[in-house]
C-alpha cells in the first residue's frame, strides 16, 4: 500500500481505517509509543505499538533514528499534544540505528558537533526546520520575481575575467598541479588549461547580468558565489548563494522600493508558509538566550522581530546624515567604537552599522550616497556634488543582528564617466569590453543590488552562525563531504 | 512618469490616453514605424513618430539596438498585425547605438557569430525567446517539487571528496601556482590550501543530496555541475544546471513515475506560459530546417512535439529487451551501428539510444535494469538474477534529438551490498563514511534521478546546440565574459 506524509496525517480532517507511515524513530517511550518523523513537518506523529503482542527482539529495534514502516489505524489521540496519532497493527523495522553508535541521540548537541556531522544534523528537529525555512524562501524569491516578469540568469560560475575585484578569487584549472606547463619564458602555460586561459570562480554575476538587464528589461540572478578570504567568522562563507535582480530603467529610488518589497515578500511567504518551523525556531532562540546576560537578548521574540520588518518601512538614511549622527553619538564620543568617526569621508565598519540599526534607528535602514571613493567603479557618480565630496548612487540595507544584508546601487550608464573611472582604478578595459558594450549600445539608466541569501536565512531562521543555515558550510579549512 | 512594459500594452483591453514605454529599437521604418522592444516578450510594440515635427537630427539617432523613451496615446492600430499602437507625441534617445559599430543589425546572422557575441546575441527575437523560456522552465522545475513537499538543498559546488567517479573534476585552489607549497617529501602541501586538503568542483549533489533525503523524506537539488571533459560537441558543457531530486522510500517504479510526471508538468509549463516565445522558436526551427535535405528533417513541428510528450506515456523497456531489438535491427544486421550489438552486457552508444528512439519507439524511452557492471556503485543490485547478467535498478530515460535526459535508480541499501561493490571498485570507504551513514543509521530504499536542464532546454526550444540555451556557455577552450 501506498505511505502518507506525516504532515498529511495530522492535517487529517478525519479519522481513517488503514494507513502507513514511513519515517524515523525520533523516540521510543514506554515501550510504546513511538515519535515518528518523515522529514515533511517538524511534528511527529504518535504511533502506539501493541506491545504485548509485539516480539521482544523487535522492540528493542526500534530506537532513535531506525527507519520504520507502520500500518495501523488513525485514531483521535488520547494523549496531550497531538489530535490524532496511529494504533499500530503492523511494525517493520526498514532499517536500523544501532544506539551506541548513532551520534543524533535526543539530548542537547552543541552547534559546534552537530557542524562535523553535516550529514546527519539535519535529522534533528532545529536543522530540519532550517532546511525546510531555507528550501521556502529560495522558492518565494523565485515567485517574487517571476510574478513581476524577471527572466531568470544563470551568470557563469566559472569566469575568465578577474577585473571587478568585489574579492579574492578561487582559481580553477585541470593542469597537473605537479607537473604544470611552462611557457618559453617560464611563466605557467595556461594556453595548455582547460579552458586556454587562466579562470576563477564567480564572486558575482552582476556584470553580466547587467549585459542581459539591458536586452529582457529585469532579470535576476539565484547562485553560487564564492570569496577566497581567509574570514572566520560567524558571518562569511567562502562558498555562499547570492540573489541579484537587475532592472533597466530603473534608479536608486526604484532600487531601495524593489528591494524591501522582495525582502518584505519573502519574509511574509515564510511566515505563511512554515508556521510551525518558525514557532519551533522561536521557542530554540528563547531557550538558547536564557544562558546570556540580559542585556544581549532579543527585546523582540523571532516572530516578533519578523513582524516587524513586515510592518515598518526601512529607514532611508543618506551617508552624509549617518556620519552626523555617528559622529554625535555617545559611543563615538566616549571613544567606545574602535574606528573613530572624525570625519566625512570614513568608511563604516560593522560596529558603526550596528549602532545605526540597532541602538539608533531600531529597526532596518537603508543607508545610500555614499562617497565615491569608498564604492565600486560601476556606480553612478550623483550630479552636482562638491569637489572632493562626490557621492555615487550607492545603497547597503543594515538589518539588526546581521549588519549589511544588501549591497546594491544605480549603475554608470555613462560610457565617458565610466571609462574614465576604470582608468583612474587601472581597470584594464580590454577585457571588459563585453561590460562597456551595454554603455556603447544603447545605454540607459539601471540598478540592481545583491542579496546574500545566507544572511536572509540567518534573519529568519533567529541562528547566529552563517555555517548553520547552508547545508555543507565551505569555510577556511573544511570542505568536508 | 512611471512607465509600461510592452507586454501589458499590447495586452491592454482599452485604448489609453496617456502612456510611457521604454526599451530598445528593433528597427526603424520609413522615417515613422519604431519597432519597440523591453525584453517582456517577444512581440515589439509599433511607436508612430510624428516624423514632420521632429527634428532631424533626433529622427537619425533612432537606429536599431538604442534605447529610447516614448511617451503618446495608445491607440488602435491601422496596420496588420498588432493591434494597438503608440502614436509618439514626445522621444527622447536614452542610449545611442552606432549603426556602424552595433553588431546586432537587423539580419540573418549565424549562430557560431552570436555565440563569440554572448552578452549582446540575447538582444535578438531567438535568444530573448530561449532565455525567457529557459527562465520559466526553471521556475517550473521549483513550483513542481515544491507543491509536492519536496525541500530543495544546495549541495556543495567545491567539495573535497572526488571518490564518485562521475567524471573528470576541475581542480580549486588558492595556492599560488607560480610558487606551489611542497612537503618534506616533495609533493605539493594542500595543507597549506584555503580547505587545508585538494578540492574539486562538484561533478553532482547525489550523494550529498541523499543524506538530507534519509532525513527530509523527499528533496532536490538544482545548481551548476562540472565536467573538465574535452567533449566538444553540441551536447556538452563544461559547466552545466543540474537538477536531482531524491526521495526516501521510493523505488524504481516510483522513481519512474515521478520522472515521467515531472517531465511532463515542466513541459506543459512552458506551453501554458511561453506560447508566443514557443511559436516564434518553432518558426525559427522551420525555416532552419528548410536548408536540409527532407530526411533529416523533423516529423512534427515543435509545438507538435511537445504536445506529443505531454499526451503519450514514456515507454519503458528493460536494457534485456533492447539489446534484443538492437541486435535484431536492420542498422545491426547490415552492420550500420559503428558499434555491432552482439550481446548481452554490452553498453549501448548514442547510435543505439538513438535508433530505439528515433526509429524503432517513435516516442520518449525509459530504459531499466542494466547490466550491474555498466553502472555507478551506488545503484541498487537486482534480487533473484543469473550469475554473470547480474543487473542494477538503474534508468535512463532517452528523448529524441537529444539522447539521455535522465539518468537515475533505486540506491543500493543495504550496507554490506554496498561496502562489497565500493571494495570491488576501490572507492574509500573512509572517505565516503558519510554516505556510508546514510546505511549504518536507519537506511530505507530510497531512488533519485539527475536531468540536465540544458538538455531540458533544448528539446523544449528545439535548438540543437546545448552553446544557444545557456547563457555564457563554457566550453573546451572558452571561458569568455
Amino acid at each position: 500500500m501506498k505511505h502518507t506524509k506525516v504532515r498529511d496525517l495530522l492535517n487529517s480532517t478525519t479519522t481513517l481505517q488503514e494507513v502507513n507511515a514511513k519515517g524515523w524513530v525520533r523516540t521510543f517511550r514506554n515501550n510504546q509509543f513511538i515519535a515518528l518523523n518523515d522529514g515533511s513537518t517538524i511534528n511527529n506523529i504518535q504511533c502506539v505499538v501493541d506491545f504485548e503482542n509485539t516480539p521482544e527482539e523487535t522492540l528493542k529495534r526500534i530506537t532513535t533514528g531506525a527507519a520504520v514502516s507502520v500500518i495501523g489505524t488513525l485514531v483521535e489521540s488520547k494523549g496531550a499534544g497531538q489530535k490524532y496519532e496511529i494504533q499500530v497493527t503492523k511494525l517493520e523495522i526498514l532499517g536500523d540505528s544501532d544506539p551506541e553508535k548513532f551520534p543524533m541521540q535526543p539530548k542537547k548537541h552543541t552547534l559546534e558537533f552537530l557542524r562535523t556531522n553535516a550529514h546527519l544534523r539535519v535529522r534533528t528537529n532545529a536543522f530540519g526546520a532550517i532546511m525546510r525555512v531555507r528550501s521556502v524562501l529560495s522558492f518565494a524569491v523565485h515567485k517574487y520575481f517571476q510574478e513581476k516578469g524577471f527572466v531568470y540568469v544563470n551568470t557563469p560560475i566559472i569566469t575568465g575575467a578577474d577585473a571587478e575585484g568585489a574579492g579574492e578569487m578561487f582559481q580553477v584549472t585541470s593542469l597537473p598541479l605537479d607537473n604544470l606547463p611552462k611557457t618559453e619564458e617560464g611563466n605557467i602555460d595556461f594556453k595548455q588549461d582547460f579552458f586556454g586561459k587562466h579562470t576563477n570562480l564567480t564572486v558575482s554575476g552582476q556584470l553580466e547580468g547587467e549585459t542581459f538587464a539591458m536586452a529582457l528589461g529585469q532579470i535576476y540572478t539565484f547562485g553560487p558565489t564564492f570569496r577566497a578570504e581567509n574570514s572566520n567568522t560567524s558571518r562569511h562563507l567562502a562558498e555562499f548563494w547570492m540573489i541579484e535582480p537587475e532592472v533597466a530603467f530603473n534608479n536608486l529610488d526604484d532600487n531601495m522600493d524593489l528591494a524591501e518589497d522582495f525582502i518584505q515578500y519573502v519574509i511574509k511567504y515564510a511566515l505563511d508558509n512554515c508556521g510551525d518551523d518558525l514557532k519551533f525556531l522561536e521557542g530554540r532562540l528563547l531557550e538558547e538566550e536564557k544562558s546570556k546576560p540580559q542585556a544581549e537578548r532579543s527585546e523582540m521574540s523571532l516572530l516578533e522581530k519578523l513582524n516587524f520588518v513586515l510592518e515598518n518601512n526601512f529607514k532611508r538614511v543618506s551617508y552624509t546624515e549617518a556620519i552626523d549622527i555617528l559622529r554625535d553619538s555617545t559611543p563615538n564620543k566616549k571613544k567606545k567604537f574602535q574606528y573613530i568617526i572624525n570625519e566625512w569621508g570614513a568608511d563604516l565598519q560593522s560596529e558603526h552599522e550596528r549602532y545605526l540599526v540597532e541602538k539608533h534607528f531600531k529597526c532596518p535602514v537603508i543607508l545610500f550616497d555614499y562617497p565615491a571613493n569608498i564604492k565600486a567603479f560601476y556606480m553612478r557618480l550623483n550630479d552636482n556634488t562638491e569637489p572632493g565630496r562626490e557621492t555615487v548612487r550607492a545603497m547597503d540595507i543594515l538589518f539588526p543582528g546581521i549588519g549589511e544584508i544588501v549591497g546594491g546601487s544605480e549603475r554608470e550608464e555613462r560610457y565617458d564617466v565610466l571609462v574614465e573611472k576604470m582608468k583612474a582604478l587601472e581597470i584594464d578595459e580590454e577585457e571588459l569590453y563585453w561590460y562597456l558594450d551595454t554603455r556603447r549600445f544603447g545605454s540607459a539608466t539601471h540598478a540592481g543590488f545583491g542579496l546574500g541569501f545566507e544572511r536572509l536565512v540567518l534573519f529568519v531562521t533567529g541562528m547566529t552562525n552563517i555555517r548553520d543555515v547552508i547545508p555543507f558550510p565551505r569555510t577556511p579549512g573544511s570542505a568536508e563531504f
